[in-house]
């Protein structure tokens, strides 16, 4: 059905970045993106003159209504000293910087520009819970919100209807939460920098500390099974299961194949793109798989010639546990119901098989709305180029890829990086 | 300075279509939408399966706000059956569906798709004037919202500099409204579809209707000068300067040049295509020009190889009549400081040397912000295919261009059409 898909001018990665991920309460989008800018630019092997930039496309889903400003390219253009060059932002709520990523990739593949500055950028947590929850619904499909679905409550009814299809359980999603918080410990830019252990000793301490009876969990999963410690949401998804409110940044290089080697002597490669839109639950035929999902794996296998096989690892939109379980078959990592069989097996784990986001996820790394599909890229860059630290994946690494999916479905990307 | 820019593949224009612009009570962004595509559709000489459209590109700015709903891309793809296929949002305040057509071209250029869909739509008739003031000034540069500046208080000050420096009056503001309004006479589907003429016989109707006293006004000058008719918002800027709110979209059909004849046997050429930012009023080196507008126009000749003398007619980004005559000075067709006299000399008028704003304008067409760039466009195949009836710029027309300007010029683009 999906035509052959390529690109007649190959594009190239050369440098990436992001700032910390957090709650910030004195940092705003342009601080923020500033950070990343000035990571990505220390990233670029042989340097690079902010002057060779053609253009910048930004990612942002909320700041019209968290921060009451939009135009944010203009504005972030401004801030680099990029005036007059051209900067465009892209919306597709989650997913916003996927699509950025992928306007750049166009633009250059074009013929039309040669170095293209993209990324993404969130600035969620200066708002009331009320006014985030507000905000975020704007991403829904407005059947979902009019009725009165909140994220926690469409994704507790996927979990729901998986659990039910396929034998799945509560016990199952924490495998995911636990595998999120051991990745996130190694990965200093995360929000939640901490393993399910260290979370819990500092449960204990600050329990001490206030002169509380000290808890006793034998394990992660006694923890995670304690209602006072990991409440629910919207059963069956409870606090852990959830992603954080997030402030952050991130971007990344684009330049013709043909000029890479300017930049980088070790660039990284556009192998496979795709994106494709989804109808949203009330029009779903099966509640336990994403049909834009689908489509966007797809494309990109398709315009690579890779097979999910092919793929040695990835960052999946784990917004919420049950996310990463739907995607890992949906992208055709494992068979339909047998996602969550292959987290219990550690599979997914960072020595795993197939390594799952190993920088923690959105669950863990944090989730900046517009920043995160540029920030799974930035991970897929640092894990490809073998700069992970201690949470990278062992063995010569050829292809890693990463999957970004904006509100309850309505966008979804998938794009394969490859390492020559 | 700007490298000499190119598409590795020719993009065509095949179809164009727009929505009645207006302030419907009952209509909203995907009723508008779907209008919009319906008359697009109709226009493919040979016709177009809409399976064959691969992608979507929408440009919208205020929705988020005015409406509390995002993710408009995935909400038309939806309501125009395209899902699976992809969708993507562009903003950049008022040029957000000039970047929609942009990163449409781009996908084409790159070799990725054939056919695209790009359009703009807004709904902004349904808020109270508080919030249309509020959501309006989310475009501009913080900097201006932060010290008080509304957008007619931004123009009235660059008309109050223009004025200062070249000798021009609110008699020659005077002049662009009533040429506006002269062509907008002829375009049913403008919002305000009358002469200065109709919208005087309209107020001596009213006024005998409420038994009041006729009004006696020599001419439009004279109507236009009167306070009561015509008050001041942010003097010189009065009433009938502003372009009023809207609602309305407006659609386009890009294919690659290479298939363009399977659509048409008369399809339109993107000659030639630019974009730039600017930093905003606090930092303009000269309030009479912007900067992302002559970069623009700087990047879009270079690519086409021509001259403003070979634009034969244009669209330009007239939110405030003054911003007319900056526009047609930035983009060449006219020296600095001599705009207001070539419109005295009636050379913008349909007859004259130079038809700009052969639609009405956005003065007279309506402003639906996200919809405007597109739209523009759609005026510039109406009239390059001689489909432009009472309005018809005479002759053998082969180049016609827009010009569409975001907020208080953070960004500009300028595209230039020709027909083969």
């Amino acid at each position: 059905m999906i035509k052959k898909r390529k690109l007649g001018r190959g594009v190239a990665l050369v440098g990436a970045g992001m700032s910390k991920f957090d709650m910030f309460k004195d940092r705003d989008s342009k601080d923020l993106f500033l950070e990343a800018f000035q990571n990505m630019l220390a990233s670029v092997d042989k340097g690079c003159n902010p002057q060779e930039i053609d253009a910048l496309y930004v990612g942002n889903f909320t700041n019209d209504f968290f921060v009451h400003q939009s135009h944010w390219g203009a504005i972030l253009s401004d801030a680099l000293s990029f005036v007059p060059r051209p900067a465009t932002r892209t919306e597709g709520a989650c997913a916003s910087s996927a699509l950025a990523f992928r306007e750049g990739v166009f633009a250059i593949a074009s013929g039309f520009y040669d170095a293209v500055l993209v990324g993404g950028v969130e600035d969620m947590s200066k708002g009331s819970t009320e006014e985030v929850a507000e905000g975020l619904s704007l991403a829904a499909i407005p059947y979902e919100s009019q009725v009165g679905f909140t994220f926690p409550g469409v994704f507790g009814t996927i979990a729901t209807a998986y659990f039910e299809r396929y034998g799945a359980s509560r016990d199952h999603l924490m495998n995911v939460t636990i595998k999120s918080h051991e990745n996130a410990a190694r990965n200093p830019k995360a929000q939640l920098n901490a393993s399910m252990e260290d979370v819990m000793a500092a449960r204990i301490k600050r329990a001490e500390s206030k002169g509380r009876p000290t808890p006793t969990w034998i394990d992660a999963k006694a923890f995670l099974n304690d209602p006072r410690a990991n409440p629910a949401v919207a059963w069956p998804i409870h606090v852990f299961d959830c992603c954080p409110i997030s402030d952050g940044a991130s971007c990344l290089l684009l330049v013709g194949e043909d000029i890479a080697k300017n930049f980088t002597d070790d660039p990284l490669y556009v192998a496979g793109m795709g994106q494709g839109s989804g109808r949203g639950l009330h029009a779903a035929q099966d509640l336990t798989s994403f049909e834009a999902t689908r489509y966007a794996a797809h494309e990109a296998y398709e315009m690579s010639g890779l097979g999910p096989k092919d793929i040695q690892f990835a960052e999946v939109h784990d917004c919420f546990s049950i996310a990463e379980l739907l995607h890992i078959e949906d992208l055709g990592f494992f068979k339909a119901g047998e996602g969550y069989k292959a987290v219990e097996e550690g599979h997914t784990r960072l020595e795993g098989s197939k390594p799952i986001n190993t920088s923690g996820g959105l669950k863990c790394k944090g989730h900046p709305v517009g920043a995160t599909g540029a920030a799974q890229l930035v991970e897929v860059w640092t894990q490809l180029r073998q700069q992970a630290g201690q949470r990278q994946v062992s063995g010569d690494l050829k292809f890693g890829a990463a999957h970004n999916l904006g509100g309850t479905g309505g966008t979804s990307t998938f794009t394969i990086l490859e390492r020559r």
